[in-house]
């Protein structure tokens, strides 16, 4: 069996450790970007262990090897780590232990005569979790930090991807680099810094108005960015950079940012002295430990949350020009993929249907691959939130009962992330309420007026409290945010049970993505993407609002009737008209037909 | 004119100042327990300056003298505060500046070859709060703690009351004292603490199964309360004990509760180790600085909210038992009340009806008092969230438009708090549309489920949404908890903006009150007590509803029927069937009669 791999790099692992003198190593998930979606040489969690989730961690002691994720991943952990001596250590539970604690109470030996030594490839730590650790031994801990520590084992590690990088234009980003440097530099000023070091990759691509493809699914360019008073140095790994050739560095030239060699940071952070800068911003979420390491000490570092994600999420008039003219475009695709479907019930499988629906896609002139791997479902398939499509002997989709279809596109000035869920023929009452109910909570949450200042944690029982009245909840946030050509889950703000206290901002992209699970029966969930805006201003205040961004007709065979009030009948039925008027002139007459029929009003 | 006095006092206030050496002084509202509703003796702020708000702080020094309060009083602040040379500063609005920044900006001398001193009672502001003063002079500023330093001026200063104590019976608590010291040490051997210090009036009001008139409104005894792993300590200051009377200190004195002077607990605070006390509990948010500043130093303290708050607001069956049939009480006079009213109209002032509705109430045997000052207000005047009815010269309340009635009692083993807003003959349209929005939102949230865990602001906005939706809102919070026969206002749960952890627990008591409010027009609110209760256990978790506690009808002749749908009108049907079935048996045949009338189906 394939698990003995797994069982004999853990036992490599210890050897190392039994070399160093470390009782105990924990590997994240991610890479020194914190990243949602490491590069393949950051997958160390699935190196080490087989587990191919997108979030866990893991911590080898000498006795012990255990994989930490939460409720989304229980079922495939146990699965995948069956056979490899790890075990599964569940968080999200009320009983849970998190890694700080678990190691302080239970692994690391006190009696050894010397301090417990952790080590971490502090490239791929985060500075807060390395705090929590030392906070949980209250200090009595050794903390070693070996950047690429797996390298001793892990002889074909695939290296740092060196994707080209290319420039947008204006007419994409509404806003020139050097008007974002000049804010930014705006910021520091207020926070009395010299500098601020930027590390999240979706914002150096934002602040420099490039995309690269470094990592799936997002057009991001592996890089760190220090921004000072005057000038800006960009850390990169291009063979073309390296090479002394590649437009896009001079064109950044012209705004002073000078390009530099990615490994060249760690120094720089060394001797920012030397530069004039005494204070320096940095944002501890996405600040690797070995980076925040190399800081001298002389040198005042601010930790907060980085001002260019707030920023960023908050698209200027162009950038929703452009989520909005590709959701029409991914609308056309969405379409045709649903027709397609209808066409191929009880003949195709999931995966084939993934495919089919990423070559409509692609069929854009602009398109530049998806934005996350497409959760392709029927039935059962679609219960598990995070389901993902096996590519071999994929489930077919039957023609009967739900079939659930998540996906999204990321366009030259837009990111798409649209969920339906379609009726493959005859369902059952629970699948028609269930499919009702999220609906209800769908069109509550779209519908919503509130108060500027509201954050999206305030609202998010409004999408539930449809499913709350018939005892029935999802597990999952409501809504995430997107970026425009960048992750398709974004922040500073959510929609979701935690007390996240980020107003929604005029400008905000979000989804709207309530569900209903049913553990080995099928599951139901409908998204679109929408964008926050400005309604009015009257003697109570600024009111604010939805705008359905997503363009594709929900399916109303199915609904129960009664379980629908007037004003969600309007709503649905003044949707899925814009959705034909919109559509249609762009379909064959065929398809516009078809579409004319599925969003005939109710 | 009468503000000559206040400009007099802190005048006065700046010659101690002087002689004492100290640059500025600070007054809080509230007494040494951080009571809600202080007694005269601690209504400092209102001697000095003539502000009768319930929330208000004073800073005076050489050259200024200001009052902090927020938006609900800040018409009757600049009005009291003309002429008494003190000025107003605005809380809870973006550009406010809080006392701590203020003081250290503006306006302790740097130059004067000292350290700024500021002086304050320490017994009359919390820990919390001088920790912010220190703070925001960087440390750099010298706190002088003066207890009743306003003793040398406020000649006539009112005494501490020391009005009597009584015991509750268990069969009006549903826990002996026994049990809940037992359950307290409990909590303490978690928290390996020695002792616990109860400073809330309420929390030790609780514990000890007591009651007794010393606050207006809260049944409370003005004491302090030291548990220990063996004994407790009871600080009061009553007559019959210091006598060597009463029978209450016998009874408690059976569970080991020894009880001692009130002046002594500083004391003792000073001496714990003597008494095998190493470490302490302690809540800052009601432990003032005075008695803090009395614990010797080799004591480790232990902050941290009371575990006695949140096991006092879940109540138990007894209580709940308690809390509905006092609920009926109520709903007698409130309807005895409304029937009167409605006979009055035109032929009785805001404050008469007052008198009226207190008189109702009064007839209840076991009634003691009421639970806060009764709003009664006509027209604008219910414009005013906190509207004071004037004793004199009051308002007339006419026979068209709305009046709002706001008022609550306290009964041997129950507390009620009620809003009504009455239709007193023809009402405009906007009067009529806010009177539906706003029942609309209270039945949202009385009709609410939700699942267990779910903290009171993440279901504040389905009280507002059916007012957002028309882009109206209220400024205060949608509910706040209520104690068994204690404050009409508690911790730890509440339902509003604020993002309030704490969730709605089972037993727990809370109103609902939305409003909308109308400057210079008309004020809505409706507002019942509910009790959260348990109602089912399913695959997706255990799920928690609202069952109404309050019993009296809502009008409903002027709602505006179309905006209400369905499943709202049957909520008000069957609420008002309710009220009628329960108190039509115990009302006179006439009042009978009009009940049926005024809770027919609509």
């Amino acid at each position: 069996m394939a698990q003995i791999i797994y069982r004999q790099r853990i036992e490599a692992l210890r050897g190392l450790m039994r070399e160093r003198g470390w009782d105990a190593v924990i590997f994240g998930g991610s890479d020194p970007h914190a990243s949602e979606y490491p590069a393949p040489r950051w997958k160390q969690v699935e190196w080490l262990t087989g587990f191919t989730g997108e979030a866990g961690d893991v911590v080898v002691t000498m006795d012990h090897a255990g994989l930490w994720t939460d409720t989304r991943y229980f079922i495939q952990a146990n699965k995948q780590l069956a056979g490899t001596g790890a075990v599964l250590h569940k968080t999200r539970v009320p009983e849970q232990v998190l890694i700080p604690e678990w190691l302080s109470q239970s692994s690391c030996p006190a009696n050894a005569g010397h301090l417990p030594t952790v080590a971490v490839d502090g490239l791929c730590q985060s500075v807060g979790f390395i705090d929590e650790i030392r906070a949980a031994f209250d200090g009595c801990v050794k903390i070693v930090s070996e950047p690429d520590l797996l390298d001793a084992l892990w002889s074909d590690r695939p290296a740092i991807p060196r994707e080209p990088v290319y420039a947008l234009p204006d007419e994409v980003t509404g806003e020139s680099r050097a008007q974002k440097l000049a804010w930014l530099r705006g910021v520091m000023a207020e926070r009395h810094c010299d500098a601020i070091l930027l590390t999240a990759l979706d914002e150096i691509a934002w602040l420099l108005n490039v995309r690269g493809g470094d990592v799936a699914y997002n057009p991001v360019v592996i890089s760190y960015l220090l921004v000072t008073r005057e000038k800006a140095f960009w850390y990169i790994l291009k063979d073309d950079f390296y090479a002394g050739s590649g437009k896009v560095y001079h064109e950044v030239a012209n705004e002073g940012v000078i390009t530099c060699l990615y490994d060249d940071v760690g120094t720089v952070l060394s001797k920012l002295g030397q530069m004039g800068v005494h204070r320096i911003g940095m944002d501890p979420s996405t600040l690797n430990y070995h980076l925040r390491s190399m800081v001298e000490p002389e040198v005042d570092v601010v930790y907060g949350p980085s001002p260019v994600a707030l920023r960023k999420a908050v698209k200027n008039a162009v950038e929703i020009d452009g989520m909005v003219r590709w959701h029409v475009e991914d609308g056309v695709a969405m379409e045709k993929y649903l027709y397609w479907l209808e066409q191929n019930l009880g003949q195709t499988d999931e995966h084939t249907a993934a495919d089919r629906l990423q070559a409509f896609r692609a069929e854009i002139d602009g398109y530049r691959g998806d934005s996350f791997e497409t959760i392709s479902a029927w039935g059962p398939g679609a219960a598990l939130p995070h389901y993902v499509t096996p590519k071999e002997h994929a489930p077919k989709i039957e023609a009967r009962g739900l079939y659930l279809v998540d996906s999204g596109g990321q366009f030259f000035g837009g990111t798409t992330d649209i969920t339906r869920t379609v009726p493959c023929g005859p369902c059952t009452e629970l699948e028609r309420e269930d499919y009702t109910l999220v609906l209800k909570g769908h069109i509550a949450l779209s519908m919503a007026v509130f108060p500027a200042g509201t954050p999206g944690c305030r609202v998010d029982a409004l999408a539930r409290e449809p499913l709350w009245r018939y005892k029935r909840n999802f597990g999952h946030g409501t809504g995430h945010g997107v970026g425009s050509f960048l992750g398709v889950h974004e922040g500073p703000q959510d929609i979701r049970q935690n007390l996240n206290p980020q107003p929604l901002v005029p400008g905000m992209v979000v989804s709207i993505e309530p569900g209903i699970y049913r553990e080995g029966q099928h599951g139901v969930r409908h998204e679109n993407l929408v964008v926050v805006r400005e309604l009015e201003t009257n003697e109570f205040g600024t009111w604010l609002g939805f705008e359905p961004l997503t363009l594709c007709h929900y399916d109303t065979s199915i609904l129960v009737r009664n379980l629908l009030n007037g004003e969600e009948m309007d709503w649905l039925n003044a949707y899925n008209e814009r959705v034909y008027q919109t559509l249609a002139p762009r379909l064959p007459v065929d398809m516009a037909a078809w579409l004319r029929e599925k969003t005939k009003p109710i």
